[in-house]
């Protein structure tokens, strides 16, 4: 980190009980925080002071008040009389670094960072009520919606046993394009274009980006700590046109979905594809709205909707998370903690019904010889579908199974697999209840 | 009020830092709650020391702890060394006199009294507020859904224009089955049989319950304090089954849809049927489900959808409540007030498509009448909907309108209204865009 530097502004006339914002970041969600801060005033609880970016020279702009400090370096921000620091850097480091002696030194901190809290957020909310400081991590889970507010104080009366929610915008994107009739890799160019997708994306469509926001949800609502590491992602991308049409026959569509769940002192966190039928609010949602569902023992299902990205629904979770930075800091209480954590073991399964898709060099026997791996596998078929048109050496078609173990399933998809027939892998999904 | 008892029991063994909780109201939502703080124990910060009914002993349990004091006087409540009042007797008196003598004696309030919030919330937590007390009202609208805190909190940085919602059960259920083909007396004495409606229905199916709720909505969510009073409510009671068969035909359903919205300095509330596009969330919701979309300048739509009814959920909500009483409790703060009223206009006018519905005795001309009327108030007509099959004496047909003044409909319905052919008053709903 820099060396504080000798040139230290202070904005002028600021009302003691005016809370001092610096942003580190001043990139899409930066500039949105600023222009919402500049817009609303709100009522003279908060004041940029500080834009903080690498460099910073290139991103002014003329409607940011005068005194607001422009500069390179963090450490000039961790010196500076800010009262909290948004850090909305991203990535690991130095954003943890930045977080970490912001908190020791006095500043709270709103981030919008979902790396960072998976991988730290129970040290770094340690961190905040050690030094009396405010964490808000509002913005990390479905941009605009304010789900983990709500799961963490709005429902805090029930015992939550489920949060299952469509979480990655790219994603629900890509799909959309396939049920049109694109294949994955058109729908994924067009998705890059559209500047919805990374030149590598495998961190959305891979599962990873949902897989820490469901670990930072389930923290929150169902009090228990999973590495984003141990949330069992499926990729999105063997997900064909093929697909959809043998969903819809089904009254289904395809959405990749995050489910955690915790049952008897067992959790399960996974991330992937499934076929969701038109009945469930999942089905409805498209480009980059986000939807969660929890399920409590007492309340039933609750349902949190919106924008799930962007920089304005972005930056109003951060500025939310501001003006309660701000009723911390009047009111001299520490950032509220998650709540004592519940004990509970891994569950790598799933038990739901299957959806099997194969493509085949068709020859007579091949039904019967997939139906008896998974018969001697104990799995019971439940449809066969098979859609006319396709040429004989790239012939798909789909199977669907009765509730099965997941585990299970992937041993007789192995066995499957090493069948000559198959012109590719097997795909496989859940099928929503 | 009753005197003092000069019997008084306090539990014993509770830890210092056990919120102690006394439930004024023991019918499905006090035993609810009872039954949860039972079940849970809330990690011992939530304590049931009293009972409060008319009649106490009548209900009694065998499930709630023997140190638990059963009693017929709110006095001994008040004298008593709870730390929380939760009132759920209903209605405006003694509710309102309870809530003021609690926060005055130095004891926090949790309430599902949406009557008493809509009349006297902003007094109530005035006198939260001069007391060091907290005001919890998480109940009072949309039941489990923890719409209210997510509109005060996690949407504060946003700037709230509008305001949205199917808030009341029994009319959802009596629409409903009005869809299935019953008259509406029928669908009502089917819901009054279900215990989903009152033997007297008119604060539900007239609107006032649910304009209770929006005004509340409203002062959290657009800031803006409109007394119940002044919510404009329209009946659901001359909604037909031919209603929504002519609402299917334009592609709808019917809902009682309520609406707050803030524009220009000038505030809309209103409460009643209208034509709900299938394509809107709100065209899914069923039985005693709601739901509520906000819409920010920022951050666009955010949608709260469960469970608006019925003990559990309503209990989760008064819980989630008490938690953070419990937690104000711990930290010294006070409830945190609604925040800086937006002064405003009411505007008594909604400009909306209309969908007019009238039954005339035929004959050659009517709607040529009738169009001359609307067409002399300025009004298009967009389309004439008229399904065979119905006697000429008793003859329905539908009319929708472009986008146009309620308050220039009304005259000129007025206007119609006085022609002979009219059968029965006609029927005007707007259609939801």
């Amino acid at each position: 980190m820099a060396t504080a530097l000798s040139r230290f502004e202070r904005p002028q006339h600021l009302p003691e009980s005016c809370c001092r914002v610096a942003l580190v970041g001043f990139g899409t969600v930066g500039s949105a925080v600023a222009r919402l801060l500049c817009a609303r005033g709100h009522e003279h609880r908060l004041r940029l002071t500080h834009v903080c970016n690498r460099r910073v020279a290139r991103k002014k702009v003329n409607w940011i008040a005068a005194d607001v400090v422009w500069t390179d370096h963090m450490q000039q921000v961790l010196a500076s009389d800010a009262d909290v620091v948004v850090e909305l850097m991203g990535g690991l480091e130095p954003a943890h670094e930045l977080v970490r002696h912001a908190l020791q030194s006095g500043k709270s901190v709103v981030t919008a960072n979902k790396q960072l809290i998976a991988s730290y957020g129970s040290e770094l909310l340690r961190l905040a009520g050690d030094n009396g400081q405010y964490l808000g991590f509002g913005a990390c889970v479905a941009g605009g919606i304010p789900v983990l507010s709500a799961l963490q104080d709005g429902l805090a009366g029930d015992r939550l046993v489920q949060v299952r929610g469509i979480l990655n915008g790219t994603c629900n994107y890509i799909l959309t394009r396939i049920e049109a009739g694109a294949s994955f890799a058109e729908a994924l160019q067009e998705a890059q274009q559209a500047g919805l997708a990374e030149a590598d994306p495998s961190y959305d469509v891979d599962g990873q980006d949902a897989a820490a926001k469901l670990a930072i949800l389930a923290r929150v609502g169902l009090k228990i700590e999973v590495a984003t590491g141990h949330v069992l992602c499926r990729s999105i991308r063997s997900i064909a046109a093929i697909d959809f049409e043998y969903a819809h026959e089904l009254g289904c569509t395809i959405r990749q979905i995050a489910t955690a769940r915790l049952a008897s002192g067992k959790a399960y966190l996974g991330v992937g594809p499934a076929l969701v039928p038109y009945a469930l609010p999942f089905a409805d949602i498209r480009g980059s709205h986000n939807l969660v569902v929890s399920t409590g023992e007492f309340g039933g299902e609750t349902a949190f909707g919106g924008n799930g990205a962007g920089g304005d629904p972005t930056a109003v979770a951060v500025v939310s998370d501001l003006l309660q930075a701000a009723r911390h800091r009047a009111t001299g209480t520490a950032s509220a903690d998650y709540g004592p954590l519940v004990a509970c073991e891994l569950r790598h399964d799933l038990h739901a019904p299957h959806y099997l898709r194969f493509v085949v060099r068709d020859r007579p026997g091949i039904i019967a010889s997939i139906a008896a791996v998974l018969a001697r596998h104990e799995m019971n078929l439940h449809a066969v579908l098979q859609k006319p048109g396709h040429a004989k050496s790239t012939l798909p078609f789909a199977i669907t199974l009765e509730p099965c173990s997941q585990g299970r399933l992937d041993a007789a998809l192995e066995e499957i697999s090493r069948f000559d027939f198959l012109v590719e892998a097997p795909v496989a999904m859940p099928i929503l209840e």
